[in-house]
C-alpha cells in the first residue's frame, strides 16, 4: 500500500498530515539541537521551549485565563476516573455523576471507592441513545462536584449544552471532543482528556484545573495521584511523555493556523451533517443510534436493516479503503469516528459509497 | 547544527541511530498499513503484531519464562513507587527497603502511606557513594517483599550482586540499567523500569511480574493501580503508549541483532572502563563519587579539584559537542550517562578531551 487510507478509528485516530510530516522531518534530529525529540531531556532548554509553546498555544485556542493550570499527565482518562474523586471529593465525600455511557459508568465505579456517588441522571434504560435534559437532573447542592462525559464515543452522543450546576464545581471528561469546537472553560472546575483522539498520540492525558480546586488535594494522597504534585512542578515532577507533548504542540499550532476552534467546529459540523443527512435521506435504511438532538459530531453510530447487510457494508468499505467502521459491541452496527483531522473528502467519499451501497441493497 | 552531538543526558537519553532512522522512515505511514504508527488503534491487528513482537523479543533478551507477565504501563517508576506497596504489601503490611539513593527514598515515602517500612540497609550517611554489603542487611523474614534500586542515576552507583533475601519476594527498580547486561530474572518477584534510559522514549513503564504475585492484588484497589487489571488485559485495559511500545520493539530487535545482553554488557563495560581508567590515572584530578566496588557502568559521576574547574570543563565540553555533563546537585561535579545506545566513539572522544583538559589545567 503506498497511499494513506481513510481511518475511521475511534482512537488513537487520524492526525493532520502537516503534523506527521513535520514530526517525521525532525525525528532523527531536531533542527539546531543535534538530538532526536526522543532523546532530549525533559529538563533541557529545548524541551522547556516546546512545552511552554504547546501550553501557550493551547491557552490561546481555549481562551484560558491565568486562573487555570494546564497539565500533561499519564494514565489516560481511566486514571482520572480515580484522581478526580481522590483529590476533589473530600471532605464532603459525595459527588453527582451524570451517566451517559460506558465511560461515565467507569468513572462512577472508581468514585464509589472514595465516597458516595449520586447518579443525578442516566439514560442507560434507553441504551444511552440520548443526552439527558437539564430538567431531568436530580442534583445535590452539597455535592463536592458534578461529573459528566461530554461526548460518548461508543454510543455516538454528545452534550450540546453545558449542564447548569449552580455553585457546585463542574468536572468533565472531554476525551472525545476536546478541541473539536470552542468551549467556555470558565464554566468548569476541571476538564480532562486522553490525547489520542483530537490532540496527539496515545500516552498523554490533558488536564485543565481551576487553581482553587488544587487546595482540596490532601497531603496524604500518593504523590503521583495528587494534582498538587503536578501543578507545583509544571507537569515535570517525573519524566512526562516528551514526544507526546511535542506532537500536541504541533497539533495546537496547526489548529491556530487554520483559524482556531470556531473554524474547526465549522469543518466538523459540515462533515457530521453530510453523514446525518445521508441517514435522514435513506428512507430508514441507515438508522442512527443517537436521537437527533443528541447526535455527536465526532462519532457517528448507525445500524442497517440487518446484521448481514452491516457485515457486507463493513467488508465492502474496508476493501475500498475505509478502515475502522465496525461499531462497538454495545451498540452493534457501524461507527464512523471523524475527529478533527479526518478529511472532509473522506466523509464525502464514504457518503457516496454508502448511497451507492443502499441503491444496490435495498 | 547538521550533525548529531554526544548526548550524556541521564534520561530521556540517546537511542540507537538504526532505531531512529527506521521510526523516521515509517512515521508518516507504516508499510502496508496506510496509516502512521501515531494513528493506529491499540485494538488493531497492526498493533497486535507490534505489541506481541516487542514482548517476544524482550522475553528472548531477558530469558523470561512463562511464569512471568510483561507489562507496558504509564506513570513512570514514580507511579510504581505506589503501585508496588498498594498491590504487594497487604495483608502483612510491612516491607524491607534497601536505600541507596534519591529514588529508593522516594519509593520508601510512598510505601509508608501503605504500611510499615523497615530500612534494611542505607548508605545515606556516606552520601550514597556505595552499595551496602549483604552482611549489613537487617532483613525481616516476614516482610511482604524486599525493594531495592539496582542503579542510582544521581550517585553513579550500581549493585554488582543480587541481594540474598531467602523466601521473601525481591522487587527491583531497574529504570537505569535494564537491558544493559544479562540479569537472572528468576531471582525477582517484580521488576519495573521507566523506559526512557535504555529502552525507548519517555512515557512507558516496563513491568515484569511473577504470576503468583498478582494474587496479592485486592479488588478494592483503584482499577488503574491494580496489577491484575493490566495482566488480565495484556496491558490494554485502556489505551497504552502505542508509539512508545513500537520504539521499545525496535530497540529490542536492535539488541537481539547485536547479539543480546551479554554482548551489550561487554560494550557497556568497555565504555565505563575507559572513563574510570581516566580517573584512576589522573593523579586524583578526576575523583569518582562512587567507591570502586560500587561503580555504575551507566552513570559515571565525578568531581574536579575545584568547582571553578568543574564549570570550566562543562563549558568547554559543551562547546566541543559533549552535551548534558552537569552533575545532579546532590553530588555536584559532573555526570556522564552512557546508556546502551551511547556510542563507544563518544566515550573515547570524551576521555581524550578530559585528558587534554587535565594537562592544561593541573
Amino acid at each position: 500500500m503506498d497511499k494513506r487510507i481513510y481511518n475511521f478509528s475511534a482512537g488513537p485516530a487520524v492526525l493532520p498530515e502537516e503534523v506527521l510530516l513535520e514530526a517525521q522531518k525532525d525525528l532523527f534530529m531536531l533542527p539546531g539541537v543535534g538530538m532526536s525529540i526522543l532523546e532530549i531531556s525533559h529538563r533541557s532548554k529545548t524541551f522547556d521551549k516546546i512545552h511552554a509553546q504547546a501550553k501557550e498555544d493551547l491557552k490561546k485556542l481555549l481562551n484560558l485565563g491565568d486562573n487555570y493550570d494546564l497539565l500533561f499527565l499519564q494514565g489516560g482518562a481511566s486514571l482520572q476516573f480515580s484522581m478526580v474523586p481522590l483529590n476533589l471529593m473530600p471532605p464532603v465525600n459525595k459527588a453527582d455523576y451524570l451517566v451517559t455511557g460506558t465511560w461515565s459508568k467507569k468513572a462512577v465505579k472508581e468514585a464509589k471507592r472514595v465516597g458516595t456517588v449520586n447518579i443525578a441522571a442516566s439514560t442507560e434504560s434507553e441504551n444511552f441513545n440520548r443526552i439527558p435534559k437539564q430538567e431531568e437532573f436530580k442534583l445535590d447542592s452539597e455535592a463536592a462536584y458534578v461529573h459528566y462525559t461530554s461526548n460518548n464515543t461508543i454510543y455516538g452522543t454528545e452534550w450540546h449544552y453545558v449542564p447548569e450546576v449552580g455553585n457546585v464545581p463542574l468536572v468533565c471528561d472531554m476525551s472525545s471532543d476536546i478541541l473539536s469546537a470552542p468551549i467556555d472553560v470558565n464554566k468548569y472546575a476541571l476538564i480532562y482528556a486522553g490525547a489520542q483522539k483530537n490532540m496527539g498520540p496515545s500516552g498523554v492525558t490533558f488536564v485543565i484545573i481551576r487553581k482553587d480546586m488544587i487546595e482540596r488535594s490532601q497531603d496524604t494522597l500518593h504523590t503521583m495521584l495528587n494534582y498538587k504534585t503536578h501543578t507545583d512542578n509544571d507537569s515535570l515532577y517525573n519524566t512526562p511523555s516528551v514526544f507526546g507533548i511535542y506532537i500536541i504542540g504541533l497539533v495546537a499550532k496547526y489548529l491556530l493556523s487554520i483559524g482556531g476552534l470556531s473554524e474547526m467546529k465549522k469543518i466538523n459540523q459540515k462533515k457530521a451533517d453530510l453523514l446525518y443527512s445521508c441517514f435522514d435521506n435513506s428512507n430508514g435504511f441507515f438508522k442512527g443510534h443517537a436521537v437527533p438532538d443528541s447526535r455527536s459530531i465526532m462519532n457517528i453510530t448507525f445500524r442497517l436493516p440487518s446484521e448481514e447487510l452491516e457485515k457486507k457494508l463493513i467488508a465492502d468499505a474496508t476493501a475500498a479503503g475505509f478502515d475502522g467502521l465496525k461499531g462497538h459491541r454495545s451498540v452493534g452496527g457501524l461507527r464512523a469516528s471523524i475527529y478533527n483531522a479526518f478529511p472532509l473528502k473522506g466523509v464525502e467519499d464514504l457518503v457516496s459509497f454508502m448511497e451507492d451501497f443502499r441503491k444496490k441493497n435495498s
